[in-house]
């Protein structure tokens, strides 16, 4: 039988260890859910500024009302009322690459960009406008879609974006993405033809990755800032259901039309 | 058009709101994310004592190792890594009666019996210890398993039942569902003829039932304690993938046998 | 290395098996997959005649429009476009108790109805009847819900379960659960004092009882004939979508209240 | 209110109607499940002829043995019995890119590489494989992976391949798609140096993208064909479980690593 090497849960029968520490001595009772989690996808224990950061962008992230994945939580709930794992799993499918992946993308985009710097990173603003410049009209060029620009209801400001950068400023993580990402915010009009806010989930993927998180996870933390989320919706639906009456009336809406055939 | 009221995420142009607070200037930098967990779920926000304590329950129950809710999540991701929301809902989705189940189970046992006691709770282990007794032989005499005693690995102590405690006590939020807990680790042997060691699972539910959180509820703080702890296993999967070999063992192992027919 | 024994599928580089039989020339091209439906989950192969009522439950259950299953789906594929799977696993995530759960609830309620007889089942209409008067009185005594009775639309009739009780005559599979569920279609108004209609999940879950299949399984019926349903939505949503519009219909109600606080 | 058009199902008080027929005279009874799952899919009625192509190809995709999914739907079966829809959706979402995405992934190779022909397809084996030839060097060149060649059993020959290919003849269905991918069995060695096994599940997507399905739903096929396979591993499971085995196996072989810090 082959061995399963882990840094995470162990146990013998009398300790139990968490990456590589006690889990009761070292971990329970000093180690935030914050930090923990940090911890738990990064592989290391972050600074108390990156925790902050961290937990605004989890904060950011966590509940944005009746979303489509909210909504498929509380109707998963009303049908099967006994499994909970189940309504909380459904919302969390809905974390794709539409509504809740532009957090990963800006990560991803801006780290690319970032990549592609031979030698150091630019000093100025002039410099980094320059860097969004070519980033945006390659993108442009390619018929990408730059993430993170834009949002259905915050069309001027996004109250999420300056006050991340501003706590990143103050914790001492604002760092070449966030950097980056306010020089797209200043330089995309020119570029791409009209102006665009800057989304708060994509300010997040900037803020994370200034942190030095994996872009392949960066959809990870918005997941689990999510299912804290969604948690507290399915605890608002069991004190004021909601979820009957939206399926009723789009139920009640619906009408049979022929399919259509060509 | 009816309306959908919420205390939740609301959102107009130029402000986001959650928990009747605005997002960006009151949350954001200032509500840690155990925290934010608490008063999502509970709807209302939590002591500093109280968030301590229940960041340590969630770091009790965030991982412990390759569980099948672990296994589940990391062939989940092998078989699909471009939806790492697909893996981590697969994972959760082990999060019912039998293994993820007995923080709520216990701590639903704990209110029930509570229940019944009209009037004051015990004022010394004495009255405790009848009162437990009173719930286990009720509890046997109708063939209902008594959630939170025993545990496969953990056969004489489990290591967080007594930090759990102790920190409770720590925070001054040791109430009667931890009571209760410890009277039925006193008198348990004598009505069930065998000792068993007190869950550290079982533990959290009576922690956190004296934290105030509805009983129907605590399936979910498991759960988001164990999303974090999901993402930690798929990040390490990331970096040091054992999935394939997880699978190729087990098929190799498969046997073709007829199917008996009775 | 411990063996695993199956009877499902195996395979060695040159032959590929499934329930004990050569998958490419025994069961391919040969076996429908209603038939193999009901193979795999009974493990012994249907007659033609249990293959035609096994076919036709599958098409009683398969879709009812805008349940709430199915807008979690659409909801879901809206939300993640790029992970088919997510969307169909959020619709069936709905499949439990409330509403997809009464197949398994009433073949249940009538199997152990059927299992506290001793002795042979009754031969006429007045065994029966008496048979259906205990069950009810004693469901009724015990505050147990009896499956199977009631719909929110078919209040009089719902037209599934006299075309299904016709299709078990037809094909001599009608046996002792769907006399029992006869039965309690008539003399349930003198006990419960009102007249419901005969579900059609209900009549379902007697007919799939009659066929042998283990109670335990029937909402894995049921799950699959809905798999094929939801993504028959799915294949609807990406010709006429839908969800855009529920999704913002929902979110454009809502209303901000204040927590409760008692 | 708007209203929410649809072909699927929809119910008065005395009717149910699916597809714009009668669910209770129409369908139940008359209409087979592989038939109604096609119908769903494709919204349009097969012929029997396609219906058998089209059930061929769901036996040959519902079960495999001991994949990641069986194996992740026994583990949440084995964690939370209670929920059996959440132990089939686990399995579900492992139906993702890579190892239940092969038959999309050919259907869709097929289909791009015939949409770049302008005029009529070929008419005989040298014009195919010289169609066949043009893909696979572009494929090559632009260093994409050509979907539907090779399989870790079955390295000579997947026997699905030939047998559904029989089968399309016999039905008359061979069409374009079943004609390219023959072709690449034929000239692949030549442009990619090396002789690989055509997969069984990629010769499914060239047989469904014959019968006029969209390539963007033939993984929905592949999902409804599992669901039937993944009940199939729960009903065995139920019987003979071997999840907890499985389980205790790799708990036991884990071993406690530091984690590397570069």
């Amino acid at each position: 039988m082959s061995e399963y090497p882990t840094s995470l849960g162990v146990s013998d029968p009398t300790t139990i260890r968490l990456l590589n520490h006690d889990l009761a001595s070292e971990v329970m009772g000093n180690v935030g859910f914050g930090e923990l989690t940090f911890w738990l996808i990064a592989r290391r224990r972050p600074t108390p500024q990156q925790t902050r950061v961290f937990e605004a962008v989890l904060a950011a992230l966590a509940d944005h009302g009746f979303t489509p994945t909210a909504i498929a939580a509380r109707l998963t709930y009303l049908s099967a009322p006994d499994a909970l794992q189940g309504a909380l799993a459904a919302g969390l499918l809905g974390g794709g690459s539409r509504f809740l992946g532009v957090t990963e993308d800006t990560g991803r985009f801006l780290a690319d960009a970032l990549g592609e710097v031979d030698g150091v990173v630019p000093s100025d603003d002039a410099g980094w406008d320059e860097l969004a410049r070519r980033a945006l009209v390659e993108a442009k060029q390619s018929g990408h879609h730059v993430p993170g620009l834009g949002h259905p209801v915050h069309k001027e400001i996004d109250p999420r974006t300056p006050r991340l950068i501003e706590i990143a400023h103050e914790e001492s993580t604002y760092g070449p993405h966030l950097a980056l990402f306010e020089a797209i915010g200043r330089v995309h009009p020119a570029v791409l033809g009209r102006r665009l806010s800057m989304n708060g989930a994509g300010v997040c993927g900037a803020a994370l990755a200034d942190l030095g998180l994996p872009v392949d996870l960066l959809r990870g933390v918005a997941l689990i800032a999510r299912a804290a989320g969604l948690v507290g919706q399915l605890a608002e639906e069991r004190e004021h259901p909601a979820a009957m009456q939206m399926y009723m009336e789009i139920d009640r809406a619906a009408v049979e039309v022929p399919i259509e055939q060509s």
